[in-house]
């Protein structure tokens, strides 16, 4: 696997990793369509653990089986696909070596009332990722949630232990819990802050979500008005989310949310690419559409993010 | 021991299982009268910890001694048997090798107010498994309850371990606490997100309950309605419980509940065989009827997963 | 130490333990007057950590020195002297070898307000047991109080650690707490269900209390006049106890309580003896009568338990 | 280092404990003026954490440093010095050898509002107590507190941890908290029951207070009132807590409190000496003297330990 | 690199520290233009986790980005950088040898309402401090909040772990939380006893605040009242709190807060330097300024050390 040159300078900002997580972070940018335009389009399927089974696949029942999603990551060329452990087994063999896998190693469920947008279970284990061959972990932090520091803790461990066996890190990093409002979880203050923290933390990939242009926090709204930073469009805000991101030195893509119309995700996509986003990461609006449908969709993005559409 | 296709076919599921595991599986698709068919009746007696002992064996005083549950299961042919560590001690010894045995490592009871229906107390090792020669460890946890995430993380280690030795993993997933209300315990959407959860934390049986036409959670009673998902017949339900168990991918068990009228309980093994579920865990209807009774329901039930009855 | 056929017959029952456990067994099954007859007597002194100094020695102040205890234990012909680490570090080399010793690695004290009745500390360790040559370990759980989860996983864990190096575990299954009415800790249905929970999570002997005929929990009661349970006398009582702990497959050893009148000490342990169970286990009821007073009580007790008074 | 007779019978007590810990039980007991006498005086100075620098040392401001102190300990001639660790790595090296240290491996603060007088921070490990030469730890139980079962389990493990590498074990048995009224912090029945918990749990010597005629347990008034035991005087309280220290089989060791006139000082040594108890425990009354005055003070309490004052 | 005699006396107040810590606080002690001196000037970014990225560096976008922060302080001839892991992970190998580093292993975030300003994530370990090349690691306690015990318990233990491989300690020994008002976070008798608690648990560099002359915790009032402690100028409060660091055996370096007025930061230096403190921690009042200004000031803060200015 030969390297382009974006994706020599992408890895020459992780400096202080090992060979191994390097490694792991060039098969994902090489990957697919995308490969070596250090742009990405990541598949995750833990929707069926957040929302339920019936939420997330009965609108298109092929996708309750788990070889309907690598077989979608691999046909539409994406550059890596994301589930649980569960979800990873049931084809980790079939499609052995065919795409790079993040096993997702934390999960919350619809079900509790206590804990819930609070905290996550650990579902998986470093061990886990090397034995099913996954290039990296995925784990959820929620700042702002009375769990956070735990979980960012959590994270602290499991980072290092996968670090240290080459495995490279993807942190979802969602503001929620009891020190959010509602509109302040994509708050662009609050997600700006959440790249900044997932960073911090030591994450290889940085998974934010799009943001408005709402400002929670009251000491960070003075100083956004005081230094007039350009939060207007959502290419401006990627832009702002990129600098908080170490000025840029960290991959961040970006989520999408619920199901949607397509040209609202095309729109999502060129606002990540002209704000210097790195990519996207679409879960719902790729398998609860029918397969024809999320092929030709997801085609449209690749086309979008090497500038042709 | 020679596996049949149909049994052949089960294991490829388990894709990232070890040849232990595996072997296991096998162990306990090959046993008794349904040896062979992929089809399983399992016996569980942990009902004199989650109950007390006179309210599970005093209609049959003959079942207080630990003895009697495992004659039972190697006479009526079943699977496999299921108890809590004391009640497997008592007898590995003498009936060692003759029924495969699966080591229940967790359980409630009865006396306590505080964590009633949110918690288990872990009461066996995987050691345990190992040096009483289970085949299998099996495990309770409640989604739903404010309890649910340390429970996922507790069996989350214990099968990595239980795993790495080559005992398979048994998951009794029973929705209860906080978030899930009475009628919404038995819930068919509440089921299906039962399984799925089972399956994602790696499960390789799921046991769940039978469930109702009830839809507990009002964001999935929506879905359930726009997709017209099929759920008036207990075998739709077993059906869509198997959808959601990796579309079949999981080998998934039923539990009846408490002791009730014998052509009840032949119904509800017809839904799970006409739903393509994989069998029965039968306790309370068996031990609280006396040895002939339940031989003789035992056979019945075997016929009928065989197409005969 | 040749043990007599009734001895090999408990130990039989016991068919998953180690020769060392089975060892220990058999010590303290052959020590003292009542060795090979498969009934025992043991001296437990913790209610100097349970209820103070003083209120537990005053009485007889050569009680406060913890050689008075063995010396009684011994010169009474006991099976066994039970205490916490302190006490019997205070004479273990001094009486090593001349009576086999329990080691009780949990204690409450009637100093605290927050967790009385609730929580226990653990004071000791399964290495401090083999350091003192302790024969077992003794732990105390109090089903029904919130704590009750965590005390069962403790020695869950450390009854593991000490099987494991041929150490025996004794249990008191003293049911307290949250869950429980004053009346219901000694409830009938109660004390039963404490010997089965005791003997499920692999306790070798079972320490519980002498009951009474009232009936705490409503199933439960619902169940005994059903079935019309006999519970009329206290013999009857100690026989559902036994068929609790896996049809008399287990040892029990039954408490009596606060200091009390001789002949009520008396009429105790014939209704053990008449109920089958293994004998008496009595602290206060000792050490809180003169040297003298106790040697004849306790030789009256081995008469008792002989079928001789 | 020739033992006395009074020395030998005292480490003869300690009959399950290795030569390592009685060496350096040996080595406290033969330090300093009293040494060979079996009796002790130890300074500790742990204030500074526990009320702060200027509370604890502005009165004599000499004692900021922590050469200060082990120059104290050594030119009165006592028998140890105890301190935590950054107090004692101070002077470590400087005056390695020439007084036995006792490293305070716990401590509270009086800037916390939720858990004071509950709970103290483990601020030290035994690693740190062998670095630097103690001969023993020091650990803080509150008895009482809502903490205190925690606080038990804590000095569980570190004390076996010491005792495997020789080391001794100090406990400061302080009752406090949400079960001990003002009053009955230093209440007779609550001192002795304080003895009594130190020597169960395993404590070499033994800190508590002295007391009061003031009786706080109702159960245990009822039964110092029925045995009409002696608790008027002082002597006859420390006589009384030797009982509860395993009828003087531990050290016991008795702490004075707040800096109060010297004949009252004087009098607690008689009180102490005349009721059996080893010795006594002395900071704020040494440091916050001038170094003359507390020399001189210390020196009538050696001739009073010796029955020449 | 040889060291200074002003250097050597420091390094000999940490007489129980070995070899290895010793060299790195050498080497942080002898670079840039205060080496030797025995004074410091440390830069610390660790605002973008604590307040945000916007607020943090909005004001000088350059700051954004990690090296920027590395060039900062090796241009302005610093004594070391202080920053969370990912912060230093982004410029470590760039800057490899050229300025000593310090790991800040726990951050809070402006974005938790539950545990504000009274505890704090582990974000690093000790081993990504050796990975990294790190002279010492940075640890945050909130002494008077409730979690300030739990703090104290962690850094004790990375503590020693850090010691063990030879890396140095610095704390930030900051009062906060529920036992501290919002003037007591600055009282004098606050911040000396903050600095007396970094010594006792063993910091190698203590970093407190500066103080005001209020005095928050009454027992103490009256102490320095009585006492007629000086503690009307800031120089008099610095070095009150030198005398709480163990009378000058323990390196002391103080932070400014928030970014002020150039004339407000060197009157701080000067009564820092004129307290005999050891030098200032420096963040925001230099890196939200331009380039040029912070260098111009740093030069300014050197000159006064020096004694110049």
């Amino acid at each position: 696997m030969k390297t382009t040159r974006i994706v020599k300078n992408i890895l020459s900002n992780y400096e202080s990793d090992n060979p191994g997580v390097k490694g792991n972070l060039a098969r994902m940018l090489m990957e697919g369509k995308l490969g070596g335009t250090g742009k990405m389009i990541i598949l995750p399927v833990d929707q069926g653990f957040e929302h339920g089974p019936a939420r997330s696949f009965a609108p298109n029942p092929a996708a309750y089986d788990p070889h309907y999603h690598y077989q979608m990551a691999i046909d539409a060329g994406l550059n890596a696909y994301a589930a649980p452990l569960g979800m990873l087994e049931a084809g980790a063999d079939t499609f052995a070596g065919q795409i790079p896998t993040i096993l997702k190693m934390n999960s919350a469920n619809s079900l509790m009332s206590g804990t819930a947008g609070k905290d996550q279970a650990v579902t998986a284990s470093v061990n886990d990722a090397l034995r099913i061959g996954a290039s990296a972990i995925g784990f959820t932090i929620y700042p702002g949630s009375d769990c956070a520091l735990d979980m960012i803790e959590e994270i602290r461990e499991l980072r290092e232990e996968a670090a240290s066996v080459g495995i490279a890190t993807v942190l979802w990093s969602y503001p929620r819990g009891e020190g959010i409002s509602k509109e302040g979880e994509t708050a662009i203050d609050v997600a700006a802050y959440a790249a900044q923290i997932a960073a911090l933390v030591g994450a290889h990939i940085i998974k934010i979500k799009l943001s408005t242009d709402h400002l929670m926090l009251p000491e960070a709204k003075k100083v956004y008005e005081e230094q007039e930073i350009t939060i207007a469009e959502q290419a401006d805000r990627v832009r702002h989310c990129m600098q908080a991101a170490f000025n840029g030195r960290r991959i961040v893509v970006f989520s999408g949310g619920a199901k949607k119309g397509e040209n609202s995700v095309y729109d999502d996509a060129r606002a990540i690419r002209d704000g210097g986003g790195n990519g996207s990461i679409i879960g719902r609006n790729t398998f609860q559409r029918s397969r024809e449908d999320a092929l030709a969709m997801l085609q449209q993005l690749v086309d979008i993010y090497k500038g042709k559409a």
